[in-house]
Formats: structure tokens, sequence, C-alpha cells
């Protein structure tokens, strides 16, 4: 029997955290190989560090992923993230192909799937990926609220 | 009096041609400051050179923009693309604070401004530019079915 990987939303919880130490919303993403488990991309949010409006940790991991495979379409790709992609991120994810969406949890104010523009529900969307949120939502909740208590 | 910075537009549309040289979908944009008009970013479409789904004209002239002024926030600088901007990038035109955003044609089928999920009237977009839509929309429209009739 091969190594398992590890469970990809450990990888992007310890993802999110890494960007809470660089001063970062600590949120964190991973792509994962659907078919053989293998995480190609992980990473937290750099907005700051990159100085790039666009650096989250979603846009991050499917740029990585996409340029390791040499292709923008991740169709068998699937995408694990601490916290409900905002419009900007669940746009990229469907113009990716990725095939399923985990997130941990929701985001009423700027989350972009299943609150706000609700994108996947617009009939110009054209790839819709399987989406299962709420994962291990309240620790993600939780470390989303102590970063901004603490900055407060 | 100083030199006058050629015309925005112009250089949009002179970057969606180049892109369209490409292979790419004839897109073009540029980032200008609005205060002294100079031309910061300009770039086309590059999805499928860089394998990047998220190569959009518009998110790659936000970050170069954003790179060269070492600020992920663009709150005195304009945007301007031959076409409407879809989720993704009025989203991320949004998060970079761009002050006032020209384009040209219309997008019915995957716009994002003014069709679809109409980014900037959602409670929970927290920074709206100023849009001016339409401007040279036939010779932009013109561009983009003349492109996808030589592929066909």
């Amino acid at each position: 029997m091969a190594d398992q990987p590890s469970d990809p939303m450990d990888a992007a919880f310890a993802e999110a955290r890494a960007a809470a130490l660089r001063g970062e919303v600590p949120i964190g993403a991973v792509v994962v190989d659907s078919k053989t488990g293998a995480q190609v991309a992980m990473d937290g949010n750099r907005i700051e560090q990159l100085n790039d409006p666009t650096a989250h940790a979603e846009i991050l991991v499917l740029r990585h992923a996409a340029e390791t495979l040499q292709s923008p379409r991740l169709a068998d790709y699937d995408l694990y993230v601490t916290l409900e992609p905002c419009p900007m991120c669940a746009q990229a994810i469907s113009f990716a192909r990725i095939r399923r969406l985990y997130f941990a949890a929701y985001d009423p104010k700027g989350g972009g799937v299943d609150h706000g523009p609700r994108l996947y529900n617009q009939s110009s969307c054209h790839h819709r990926p399987e989406v299962i949120g709420g994962i291990r939502e309240q620790e993600a909740a939780l470390m989303l609220r102590e970063f901004f208590k603490d900055r407060r």
C-alpha cells in the first residue's frame, strides 16, 4: 500500500497559520490530484508580502498548480481552503475547472459561493465545481476571530 | 506644457490586438495614474501562454501596477479595459481600490459589472469604483467577433 498523503485540510490549516505569522489574514489552500491524492500546490494569503491585491491563497495555489502541470485547466483536481472563497476566487476556481471545492468556515460577509453573488448559481457560470462547505468550520472561524482580535 | 500621454484606451486596444496574435482572447488593459495620466501597467490576456487560469488582462495589470508601486492598494489609479470585466476581475478591481473603471464592450454572457452578479451592487462589496462602460464599444465587440470567427 502506498503512503497515505496527509489530510489536505490539515495542510490548508497549516498554511493559514503560517499566513498569520506573516501578518496576513489566516487563510490557506491546497490543490489535490483527485486521482492520486497528491497535494500539488499549497499556500496561504500573501497580499501584503507580495504587494498583490489578488494574492489570496486560492489564487496562488491555482496559479502554482497550473504552472506545475503546464495547463490552465485543472479538471481532475480538487481545492481545499479554510474559508468560503470570495467572488474573485470562486470565479477563478470555475475558470480552472476544479472538480470539487472543499472549504471550512462560511463567510457571510465576503463569501461568493454560498453568500453574496453565489457565483455558481449564476446562469453565466460555465463550470460549477461540486461544493462541500463547513468542514472544521468552528476551528477555522476561531482562527480568523483570534487573528482579528489580536490586531485590534 | 508636459507631454500628453497617449490615450489609455488606445493602449488597451493595442494590448488586445497583441493578445490575439499570441492566440489569446483579444482583451487588453491599462492602469493609469489618475493624477499624472502616466500608464503604469499594460498587458493583454496570457492564459494559454502562462498556463495561468487567472491571467486575464485586468489581473495582470493590477499585479504589475501593485508590484511597481509597492502597494496592493491603488486608490489613485484608474483601469481601462477593452471588455466588461468578469466577476473574478471585477472583484480584484474592487480589492485593489481602483478609483475608476473604464471599459469598452459590454459582456452580457460573462460580465460581472453590468451583467450576471453585478458585483458592485452586492452589499458585500466594500469598494465600488466609478464605472464608465461602452467606450468604443462596437470596435471592441468587432475585434472579439473577428477573433472567434477566425478560430471556428
